[in-house]
């Protein structure tokens, strides 16, 4: 019997290509898919002719397998994937190996690799990245879960997976448990970022210029030569440039509701818990689900017949504001980020190699860009680095951003063009590099109605006052209040 | 022996000042607290003389209850409530109601409800709103729960709550099971809102006009004249006031880190969970997170050594801006605010009564406020308004003070002046008010990369599309994608 280096469950479109990838780099694999035709649709299709092996049960799969056994499953998140572990589990021996290569909650994760272990077989989840073309032609892969399986998966996914310049991997180890998934979440909200970076330097250029697709896809090559250099710039470029039958450009005729798959709420949830100001990623998910209330928005144009104000300063100079507008509030974004996973390293105590995430996201994933090398070049000079905006390269970039910046936020603002991603990163600058924000007077009010103390800057930190400003509030201060 | 109406377990200044509250009206209460000297402390002292009765075991408070007993608990939400919950069972009966005044999270409440409805007792999780003089003088009360606890409640609840000018209680039923405790959640989460935009107005004036403390009181002041009327804006006013023994404001000498007790980022998450964006309460939260990294923020206004632009233009006339500024992004904050109450209660099934729930804020809590009162209005002339925006009154309060909203946004975007609610609440309204956003080109993007279709403006809702950009990314699309 033919056997195979790994099985993979779930013939969709990324489980369909990261089998081809697997088979072209010389790995014979076996798949098996809930429903049978899919697999014979695959074997008699695009698999015929190669090493790869259909299975229509689940006994049948793990017979084909060379011990230990190495099962990847690319299925929906979520209860599919219990399900499967619980069919595996029954097939599998202690020492085999079940990976989970599908966009998982991390704490689902952290849960499964701790359910397995005990079982005596090995976990990872994986986080991949690259969408249908990355999975075919190298993924961005990001492994976390049982150390011990990292031995056995290493080979076949360093080989599938995307390569640098220099021929590096974008694949290596990021952690125990769920740090893989995290790490991918954090990833997948990086992309929510960015792309509602790109839709709000878009939506100045169509609403406020005045500008059609096909210039539109223009500025975007020239951007893409610059350090803005990455896939979305690049996609973006030739998404604007593409043409419907009728020879119009097809992002015209597309409906403006976007949809999401839950990663970029799930990054700002962990945000929200971790107490780590994300908010532009934040704004991002937010933007989406605005987007996509779009009978409500047009109740809301038709009540107010709003104006957007048209754009009159000098038209090449606002471009290049854009561009620049563009690039700080990245520079925010993955500021934001990276202190996300820091601060989650810490409470789940992982080892994150911050420069090796970078170069993991380098190639290969729906992020990739030249600006990542640059990251990890931040790492490199220093890897304890608390805030990307305290490297030096960065921050000397954002300094000779900032006047840009200000006058596209100011621009949009007043013409009436929502920005939400561009002010929030602005917002979150002013306010991360202010010695003294308002929040004296919050801590004032929380004191005045709720007792709850305030710390004084003539005092140490630690030691808290409580003010009885009403004279007749009662002297019990909040911090009395439990049981 | 002595009889109590109710029992209340907790005394902390909420609980001490609620049974305080309690008593002025007549009723008899018993108290238990975990350590014993606080409730000797208590009847000892401000309860001496007073139908107060203290109990030193669950076991003689239940004994000295009038049957169905009615017991509050007032301690810190979380595993104490669960913990009391199981020590109540042992000693009441069926028909007995068991009231959490805390701030439980809603999923908590809800979880409690079912449990403790299974022993056949009643179960209420009441949001309290007010802060300790609230607790004492009338809070507003958000009771939800098993429907029929709130025969046995109401006269306790509705005696000592606040009132409106024309004696309206400000606590009426919210409905069923984590209802009251998800109102007074979102309620949390508007409060949050509303302190960051005083936060925002307070350093617009402190650090772009250089006021001082007395001078900002003064138009806190006036502003409590006008629609701002309003408990936040009235505190505002006499904190700012307030001087500390040596004759200086004690606000300059409070240290400007705040705290947060997790109901604002409950909100968040929730209307990340419900897909509603409720922008101004997530940055308010996130701004919190950020002042609280102060050493963190010592380092960056080093690294950067920004200093912020004096704002030149007219003084009076940009106060008067930052006025209407703060008024229209409050409307946004309740807008946002309301829709997402909206849509919990589709998700679990309550009928919210929405002008009720204004009539509630109305006087007592936190947020009260003479605005509350136009809410109100807005819900008697259409029950089922979509979002607030759309009601006829505020739709023509937000034109009139765009022009104003716009230039404070613009002007602080300018001079460096963080303003992370002010700006996303414009953004929203700007998006919310837009036919057309940048989506379509999002769309286009996830069609690219993973294949998830769009929609087009040319054909039916519902019908989905894919687009093989590049031409080998193969002719599975990500609808597939399940095992």
């Amino acid at each position: 019997m033919e056997m195979a280096d790994i099985g993979l469950i779930g013939l969709a479109v990324m489980g369909e290509n990261l089998v081809m990838n697997m088979e072209s780099k010389g790995f014979t694999v076996a798949v098996y898919n809930r429903t049978g035709d899919k697999v014979k649709h695959f074997v008699e299709g695009r698999a015929k002719g190669k090493k790869i092996i259909g299975t229509y049960t689940m006994e049948e799969l793990v017979k084909h397998l060379k011990k230990p056994r190495r099962v990847m499953m690319m299925v929906k998140a979520g209860a599919p994937v219990d399900a499967l572990i619980e069919q595996l589990l029954e097939h599998l021996e202690p020492g085999d190996i079940i990976i989970d290569g599908g966009n998982s909650h991390f704490p689902d994760t952290m849960r499964r690799c701790a359910y397995v272990e005990r079982h005596g077989l090995l976990y990872a989840g994986v986080g991949v990245s690259g969408g249908e073309e990355g999975a075919l032609n190298g993924p961005s892969m990001m492994p976390g879960g049982s150390p011990a399986a990292w031995l056995h998966i290493r080979e076949i996914l360093q080989a599938i997976c995307a390569k640098v310049d220099d021929g590096s991997p974008c694949c290596d180890w990021v952690g125990e448990n769920g740090a893989g998934h995290f790490v991918k979440m954090v990833h997948n909200g990086i992309e929510y970022g960015d792309m509602q970076l790109i839709c709000e330097a878009y939506q100045l250029m169509r609403d406020g210029l005045g500008m059609q697709a096909p210039e539109m896809s223009e500025v975007f090559a020239h951007w893409n030569e610059t350090e803005l250099d990455s896939y979305l710039i690049e996609i973006t470029r030739d998404i604007l440039a593409y043409e419907d039958g009728d020879g119009t450009p097809i992002v015209d005729k597309i409906l403006d509701t976007a949809g999401q798959k839950g990663t970029g709420k799930w990054t700002a949830i962990a945000a929200l818990d971790e107490g780590i100001p994300l908010t532009l990623i934040g704004e991002s998910v937010f933007a989406r689900s605005l987007s996509a209330r779009k009978e409500e928005r047009l109740t809301a144009a038709k009540t107010f017949q709003r104006q957007v104000t048209p754009i009159t300063e000098n038209k090449e100079q606002l471009i290049e504001c854009i561009r620049q507008a563009l690039y700080a509030s990245k520079i925010i974004s993955y500021a934001q980020g990276y202190a996300l996973m820091r601060s989650a390293a810490e409470t789940y105590g992982w080892n994150l190699n911050y420069g090796g995430i970078a170069l993991m996201w380098r190639g290969g994933c729906i992020i990739r860009s030249a600006f990542l090398g640059k990251i990890k070049e931040a790492f490199d000079r220093d890897a304890g680095l608390q805030n990307l905006l305290l490297d030096p390269y960065f921050c000397e970039e954002i300094k000779k951003l900032i006047p840009a910046w200000r006058t596209v936020v100011a621009t949009a603002v007043s013409c009436g063009i929502p920005c939400p991603a561009f002010a929030a990163a602005l917002s979150y600058f002013d306010g991360y590099t202010s010695e003294r924000l308002p929040a004296n007077l919050l801590q004032a009010q929380r004191d005045y109605f709720g007792a709850h103390t305030y710390e004084r800057l003539d005092a140490p930190r630690g030691q808290f006052f409580h003010t009885n400003w009403t004279g007749h509030g009662g002297d019990t201060s909040a911090t009395t209040y439990s049981v």
